[in-house]
């Protein structure tokens, strides 16, 4: 009798790629706001959400430091579960409900990458760097502070995707002000059976459900974003048209359940 | 209108972490037959599959290092596609049909780990050497020649999980009396919503269907095999009984379907 | 007229795997104190150093998440500056001073390895990783407080070196009374010319100079570690005979000067 | 007593990062010969090098799929030293001897990276691939005949720096009409003490010397080259003001020496 959430399952479960829920993360974030052609991004939604009529082309990207735990000390294995991450979100309706979708996310661990494939996070795995700040004070050190710069990058199979720098200004009161919109996603799964291969074998619009979201110590500031031209990817057709704010926060929630909004399958 | 065959799906279809079938392969092979204890082959067994009752415990070690193409030169951009792959095959059976039946298996690359999931190959990230043959004469160059050894190793999050030798004794006059047997697969995509977490969306027993496979330049002669015991992972209680013969070789096939067993979701 | 003060020297000095001092760096410290035999460390010391009389045996593992700039941004291009880190310092004395000396030490990271290599720290290419603390509440947030766990291990080419684990009682007063001897180390570099492969062109005993040391937020708690026996490997001779205190804390210094204790070249 | 050609000394001799010499190396190669502004080529030799009065500017850009021992079966432990690189050589005059020399290179193995610190190459870390051929015919094979193409490319740091490509049109009789120049190279270690940083410890412009060389199977065609610009790094100031043959073939060697032409330290 095979055991284990997720593939490879074996007699005991612990070899599966992931754990079974609840999975529970906490992180660091740069976050820069930008605005891309609207016709660019709502050509990137798919079936079952509709450009927003207000923000159509506003979107933000992510860097994120994680740490991760299940319900047995994840965290205490960092060199199979800590993972760094990038991902981009763009504005979009379901029905009349603002939220945002994610079209592309880069993450640099194979668990990461399943359990986001399992809620509809479209990740490859990529390199992804951010700058830390730490304690011990120095030249080097990034103290979250007005005036302190952060920096970003991501890359894929040896190719710049992305370059971000916050520059930071001032503490924002209400974070929950900035980022409120619930994330949309395409969990989507295909068929390799011949005559089959358009037909996927799940297809969902889901919302990420995120228990006990907390943002917290969250610095606004100037932001700085550039999606390089790569031949074979497309998130460079977001290039920004105008690039906003940039915010370095830190960010926890678990995820326990996911809601379907629609099947298409 | 989103397109591509996997996520992310886009407008181009260009930042699909694959394309669509066909999917074309060429690979050197490192193998080693190995048995484990009875006992523990049958425990690996997913629903669907029983133990062989004649060969129960054979199993296989193989490394293969990778080219890949689909239909548009993929080849051609080897920092996306090209990749190296470690697994085991352990004897089953399928009603009174003799199949082989992959556990474990790890990639270093995350188009690789794709195709497989969709086919059914459990993949995790993981590096995966082996010993290569050279053209250039010289000590370096491990000549397919009696004599020669070859090594390969696989490791995932810095923890190793197998190594293997093989010392070349003759050439093998029909390869297809060696490997003989169909790859049976579980093919397994979760779901998240809570409540329904123990009830998959596809849960599939399947079959590798291998369009023009080629076997060609095998040689024979003996093999080593360990498994190392990592803390976390259950591949090493494969750790083998007895080890039996090893062998290198070249192989291609394409992959254009996919035959589903039994459907279990 | 080349620039830079490592290879590659190039029109502009830009591409050099490292600029010139000075040289900042902050860390997040993860230390386990241990005992050897003390026969294995006395063996382990190079010309110049002798077993300190009183202390001989006794050594510190060390893990550290760094942070480099040097004058010009370094920390806003983590990609190629941020890094990972894992090491031993064993007790020794240079005449009668106590010091400590690095036999072992693995980074993820190529311009940190050139900066060792510059000072003497022996450095090969490894993943490193340790339990981060996140400001964000959640299970996965370790917090530095008592009964918080942090863990930490090191790997080379597949193969899992070092495995640590602290786990936090108190804050520590004065972490100066902790760590309060400077590092010796082996500053090396071979010739290849025929006939003088047995004589270095640099073998220096020297002494690590660190600016504006900063040693801040230290918890001390109980402290686990192994080194896992590897082929091919020595660190593992160290193997602890017994285990010490843990340590997690932040440090910070400059390097912009070295001392050399003795040159054998 | 410490032992060890390089560093990590220790008391047996295995830590170390590299074996002593004999180094033997096989590898297979693709390469592209291009013409760079000759400015820029003569703008990038050392001390000594002057450029070719007939050629400057003219250069190879080479990638190697590499593998290597020493005297203890090194390839038989391919995670440790199997590796890939790339590089370029340019045109150069010693005297009046006919040279190429080393501007850059980048390689994905610790081990290469210290031998080429050794002989003189000013390797850094990178990730390396170039299409591969193999025996079992599939579109993915990849066959040495007329009209095979190879590609290859070079990142660091997650930043592409060179892409590469060879359309196969012919066999090359005589591959030393094709490779005849010895590689100049430049040896140089740094000095960290203040005031002397300017004063580099070993400073020598060497002359690569490979025992045995054979250059086999050799194939001719077109050429594509490309050095994207890359801030930060000074590679792509190559960027070809026109592009010639390219080659692909195996190549094969072994160091036990080195000739030092003059040394400026």
């Amino acid at each position: 009798m095979l055991k284990g959430y997720t593939v490879p399952r074996s007699p005991l479960g612990q070899a599966a790629i992931d754990p079974p829920p609840p999975w529970h993360y906490s992180s660091d974030v740069l976050a820069v706001e930008f605005w891309a052609d609207p016709k660019v991004t709502a050509s990137m939604l798919p079936q079952g959400l509709s450009a927003d009529p207000k923000t159509n082309g506003h979107a933000v990207a992510m860097f994120l430091d994680w740490q991760f735990t299940a319900a047995h000390d994840e965290y205490l294995d960092p060199a199979r579960y800590q993972y760094r991450e990038a991902f981009v979100l763009i504005d979009a309706a379901w029905n009349q409900q603002p939220v945002t979708f994610c079209p592309f996310i880069f993450v640099d661990n194979d668990a990461a990458l399943a359990r986001g494939w399992i809620q509809g996070f479209p990740k490859r795995i990529g390199s992804i760097f951010q700058t830390r700040t730490f304690a011990a004070p120095s030249p080097a050190a990034a103290p979250v502070v007005a005036g302190t710069r952060f920096a970003a990058s991501a890359s894929t199979h040896g190719q710049r995707l992305m370059n971000a720098q916050v520059s930071l200004r001032e503490p924002v009161a209400d974070p929950f002000k900035i980022f409120n919109r619930p994330t949309a996603l395409l969990r989507y799964f295909p068929r390799l059976v011949k005559g089959q291969q358009d037909e996927p074998a799940v297809n969902e619009l889901t919302l990420s459900l995120t228990d006990n979201l907390k943002l917290v110590d969250m610095w606004a500031g100037e932001g700085k974003l550039e999606f390089p031209v790569v031949a074979g990817e497309e998130i460079h057709n977001l290039g920004p048209v105008k690039v906003g704010a940039g915010y370095r926060y830190s960010m926890a929630y678990s995820v326990t359940d996911l809601k379907i909004l629609e099947s298409f399958a």
